[in-house]
């Protein structure tokens, strides 16, 4: 019966865009306080397009942590199809930052279509591929009246802040969100046309690195030589923390780590990879770094690894300003792999960072947001139903990939609910996820609520 | 005939307090585009006080490099005094930028009295200090008609921002600026009630150093492991410029460097200073830093030193964005001292940086500007005047000090011009100088222009 809905989603495939360029002006930033509006917002549309996709019982669902007031979880059902699997649809509505605001082409709010792509902040990560769902259901409902599978609809705000309001949900409700597989449509695929499915996520730790040294901010003039300063001091900590050689140096940081299988290496051998090609046109710098002796998949998929974001303090205007600030900060990200636990490396990291601080600094540790490393299932008939799925509308073979970044609910999917997941993504490599002109291959779009279509109706014939 | 002047100015002190409240109500931030307006009415102040004081032609002088407009210079003088010495009156109407401005107990540019001292941006550094020479003059003029020595007086806008505009004036027309002694009243008083000429400072260059990663901000998650992040490159190189001791280590740094003399030595040990209540009250860090093997006096006036004053890039906002962004910066600063060169040493840290460069990181060092360190002659009959005036002032004998900061233009009238320089300052060293709560103690206010008002009057004996 998916034919019907397949024709459908393709007639009506125009609005569905100009549908989304809606839901992609609205500046769902989840970070910023200033947005928060916004963010509720993005709920709501979402809300209101499951609705009219014939989702029942939806609803905003409020959310919160011991510090602050959450963004909204936004719920939908279809609980009718007795005796039949129920599939569990999770995407975010929330948003990356879009800054740097100059180097975007066209505004990061304002979708633009060119050369076949849809141009926007959350273009890909995740609006895009959320949407895909909602109008997949859509589809189905729209011409067969009733869907293959029960479904219930999870869509967060907040998981480009760390998913805590969605975790708690899972840890405190995790009865509504029962199902038997999850579906997650916010990784990307290998290669263009390469049907992917994504088996593997790191985990991370999201920190900041307070440093403290004078009472007040000094003139550098009559200080300096003297008064320690808070951005050499990270400056030094950081160097000492992560090697050239792209080797952590914190004591007992890659312990434990369990290293991908050798037949999951001799697959990612085969693909369809040439790092010379990713350093010039994905990364686009003079070389590459990180641990040589590991391939690059390897050093991005199955290797735990260690970011600075950005260091706030000090004076950052134009020209000159010389001062030694009393404080000064670094946003510090681990990745971690499958073997790692956030909270103990985070111990780690902070137990090395008081030993190393050097003389006259103070420093803080703070763990912004954690989630775990992850690795999922591919034996199982709802990877089935998404390879055959897949097959039909791309006419290959699904390879079987890891991400390198997170979704931390993911682990909790897998983890606190035991629901088999699988991550089935449309985005591609050049979509530029998190940086100026963040994209979604429109191709994609429409391939994606096809081949959720076709996964729906694959799994609802699974007994 | 000072006796009138002293009096006059100890009768008008609260009138001249409040001219400068108005000063201080300009936030003449000559870093800061923004302020350019600002910085062009603090000048034509200055202007109207000089001819209020009773100096003729006075005049704004307009200034530009290759690079840009730059803010205009304030002249005035009064050269009826035939037969006497000239003395060239310098100071700086523009003010360091006020950030972090959450720090000021009153807003920087809400000039307010508190215990004493007047609170905001650019009370001591070096408004403050500048208007007690305007109105030195003024109260000799307006008591006597006359003045003992011929003056010229020069007021610059760009003192912050390295002052470039000035040293192109006294490169071109220095004959303007012809004098037989400069008096420059931008530096502190070692302790409070301690008459203090300054006869060093040292030099700097201020830089920017920028690392170029990948062609565009990347995803951490994706990416980390395999693309070079900016901000660990920047973290790498200036741990290895400056190391946990002190040292830096740019091969050369240190070469030709003039080292204080015995006596100088001997001098600064009598001082009165505590490097443990200096770590405590001036600091307030839980240890000093830097080279060890010297004294903290000799850390910050005779050892040359590196500083990072801010690190702009990346994300800098609340919460977390997991982004690795395609260049970064960081603003260093290195001081110079005697035997030193500004651009040898902007050679060898450009040269090392490329050195040390890590791999897949692309580096660029912009000179932002620079100052040559100087020491200054005390043994000549200006240097006596100041120290006769003082003690008549202070009733007590002059320390001979260094100072850590940089007065770019000093160098230019000690080398350029050949004018022997008087740095007689009167700021105290709490006074918060580039730092939030600046301020200047009003009792060192008056007595600063008593202090200038005899020396004047000194210089007029002077054969």
């Amino acid at each position: 019966m998916s034919e019907a809905a397949v024709g459908y989603a393709r007639e009506q495939g125009a609005r569905f865009v100009e549908e989304l360029k809606e839901l992609l002006r609205i500046p769902s930033v989840s970070t910023a306080p200033e947005h928060v509006g916004d963010v509720r917002r993005a709920a709501e549309f979402v809300a209101d397009g499951l609705r009219g996709a014939g989702l029942e019982n939806v609803r905003l669902i409020e959310t919160s942590t011991a510090v602050r007031k959450g963004h909204p979880l936004v719920y939908g059902e279809w609980l009718h199809a007795a005796g039949k699997p129920t599939v569990l649809l999770y995407g975010h509505y929330d948003v990356q930052p879009a800054e740097p605001l100059e180097e975007w082409k066209s505004p990061p709010f304002e979708p633009e279509e060119r050369d076949g792509n849809i141009y926007a902040r959350g273009a890909v990560d995740d609006k895009g591929q959320m949407w895909m769902h909602v109008k997949a259901l859509e589809s189905l409902l729209k011409t067969d009246g009733t869907l293959p599978v029960n479904v219930r609809v999870i869509v967060e705000g907040e998981e480009e802040v760390g998913g805590e309001g969605i975790a708690a949900f899972v840890r405190e409700h995790g009865d509504t969100l029962k199902a038997d597989v999850a579906l997650v449509s916010d990784t990307e695929m290998f290669a263009p046309d390469l049907p992917t499915l994504c088996v593997g996520l790191r985990g991370m730790i999201y920190t900041e690195l307070e440093a403290k040294g004078a009472a007040t901010d000094l003139h550098s003039g009559m200080y300096g030589g003297a008064a320690p300063n808070p951005f050499v001091a990270l400056a030094q900590m950081i160097a000492q923390i992560k090697r050239e050689d792209g080797h952590i140096a914190i004591p007992g940081f890659y312990d434990g780590i369990e290293d991908p299988t050798k037949a999951e290496l001799d697959a990612w051998r085969s693909l369809p990879f040439d790092e010379e090609e990713y350093r010039r046109h994905e990364v686009g710098s003079t070389e590459l770094t990180g641990e040589t002796m590991f391939s690059v998949l390897e050093r991005t998929w199955s290797r735990p690894t260690m970011d600075v974001h950005g260091m706030p303090g000090g004076f950052i205007g134009a020209g000159a300003k010389t001062v030694i600030p009393a404080k000064a900060t670094a946003k510090i990200s681990f990745r971690l792999v499958p073997g790692m636990k956030p909270e103990e490396t985070f111990a780690k990291y902070a137990e090395f960072v008081e030993e190393i601080c050097p003389r006259g600094i103070q420093v803080k540790t703070t763990l912004i947001h954690s989630g775990e490393p992850i690795v999922v299932s591919t034996d199982n008939a709802y990877v089935r139903a998404a390879t055959d799925a897949m097959a039909k509308v791309f006419g290959k073979e699904t390879v079987f990939v890891r991400g390198g970044g997170s979704i931390p609910i993911v682990g909790d999917f897998v983890r606190q609910l035991g629901t088999p997941t699988v991550l089935m993504g449309f985005g591609l490599p050049d979509d530029n996820l998190h940086a100026p002109n963040e994209k979604f291959h429109l191709a994609n779009f429409h391939r994606g609520i096809e081949s959720i279509v076709r996964f729906l109706d694959g799994v609802g014939a699974v007994n």
